[in-house]
């Protein structure tokens, strides 16, 4: 049996796993990304963690590791300034991983890992073109066409989350105004339902959360409350605005959501579904899929992180 | 050596023509394609034009036939209701060009050819990720990744003509509104200055023109004329900003403008380049480049059609 090792680096937290070829999870280990003040101290950390399995399962079996990582840039193995984690700059990643354990190491942005594992175990399986889109705190993408990633020509492609959604709209984290994440990331919807709360006067369970959270906005959608709903219907709306013009570029089979906002089901399914198709040019219409991922949330992280080694076109060592 | 057939197909002119791997076009002819109530009809005018010519050089030189059609399809080789030709519905132009010259015909539509014919002959040789756009009656569009063109799961992919530029903006020809087509193709243009001349008070040559054409913007904005240069501002300043999104999805090497707007040069592209640089997320900001095509407006159809041909993954017979 032939065996790889997928580690996704999180903000927070970073998972780790040991996944045979079928998408077994043999083992699974979880750090504090925070705690670990240089990028070093993280590798020494995961190997001590995975180490030993490794030699229990034999490392000839080992074919490689793969890392889903923010700003992770599968051309050159690196992770490059990204603003949610401590290690600055441009990192070494693959480098320093493949060094301390001895395996090919490939690294890809976490959508795009997830993109790949819902390509070999989930939702996509068998198909060549295909969006995945990751809607947590906050929105990424994989963009698969002819049957491979697109990684683009700096390694950074797929960054629907940053596509203009409304012109002049929210201001984003990363400095620009009306990104797509803005509004359809876990975050967005908290930040709509504040905003509908202050400006409208519609009576809402939501009126008596403190704090609200994506939960809460799903919670009071499924007693019925009518502004929640209002909240799941322009959350929709503007993704399927979003959507319908991603699929003019690469008109995919199917549209994969996956996070913590997806989990919503049909509050927000259907209104993006419905909204996607009344945007779609009359060539697209009643083709695309929108699908829910068919990976466990708590799996899809290690599993797609492991298929890039199954997948590589390319492997850094 | 060998040789292969480049079609275009256009709403009112056809061209055609013989031409070699090296990219020389040796024979070329032209059809008024309106002039044709059938398909067939066009069919056999092209054999008419095009057969001694095969004939002369050796049939069993030449590898194929490529057509760049309006809403050609890669995958089935059919025009899917055109709505600028005359020739309704869903027609198998693919099987009637290869019934009738016995030689292997593959079929895409036109800004895709021209992206195929740029990467054989033209700005985009050597690269593997790049967008091609098309400025002419309408907005085109071809983008590859990974080296190969997207086609998408049914053959339509590329149409960055009717991504929404401008949410509930211009009327466009495909019912929608606010497709990028309606503001930065010669007729969106055109619309520009009409809608400037009758809310702008601006004194500018252009009051002086009767039936407006983007040449005339052109050449008022050449002698300085102020709101001809504000019209190409506001032309660049929304190609600008649907490229950056673009930009944001496929990653590219370099994005390649063609077609007649284009010819209006550092008037269209300066404007183009700032805005799109002020629009993109900052890990793609000074990576892209924006260039003219390098395939003479006149051979370009041809090439690209042709080059349809060295290049198939798939070729229909």
């Amino acid at each position: 049996m032939q065996y790889s090792i997928g580690i996704d680096i999180g903000g927070t937290n970073s998972v780790m796993g040991i996944v045979d070829k079928m998408g077994n999870i043999l083992f699974e280990a979880e750090l504090i990304t925070k705690d670990y003040e240089h990028l070093e101290g993280f590798v020494d950390a995961s190997y001590d963690e995975l180490f030993p399995q490794i030699v229990k399962l034999g490392k000839n079996n080992f074919k490689g590791i793969g890392i889903g990582a923010p700003n992770g840039n599968y051309y050159n193995g690196t992770i490059e300034f990204a603003p949610n984690l401590r290690w600055k700059g441009v990192l070494p990643l693959a480098k320093l991983f493949s060094d301390k354990f001895g395996l090919e190491t490939t690294v890809t942005n976490d959508a795009n890992a997830a993109a790949i594992g819902e390509m070999m175990h989930g939702a996509a399986k068998g198909m060549n073109d295909f969006i995945m889109v990751t809607l947590g705190t906050g929105v990424g993408s994989g963009f698969v066409a002819n049957g491979k990633m697109i990684y683009g020509h700096d390694g950074f492609a797929g960054e629907l989350g940053h596509v203009i959604a409304v012109r002049d709209g929210r201001l984003c984290g990363c400095g620009r105004k009306g990104c797509l994440e803005t509004y359809t990331s876990a975050t967005g919807i908290v930040r709509t339902a504040n905003e509908f709360l202050e400006t409208k006067s519609t009576s809402s369970l939501l009126r008596s959360v403190a704090n609200i959270t994506s939960k809460d906005i799903y919670d009071a959608a499924v007693q019925g409350d009518f502004l929640a709903l209002e909240i799941f219907q322009f959350t929709g709306k503007i993704l399927g605005q979003s959507l319908a013009d991603a699929v003019a570029i690469t008109s995919p089979e199917a549209i994969i959501l996956f996070g913590g906002l997806a989990q919503a089901g049909k509050y927000i399914f259907e209104p993006t579904h419905k909204y996607m198709e009344e945007n779609l040019l009359k060539i697209y219409q009643g083709k695309v899929k929108l699908l829910p991922s068919e990976l466990r949330e708590s799996d899809a992280a290690i599993l797609g992180a492991a298929s890039l080694i199954w997948n590589a076109d390319k492997v850094l060592v």
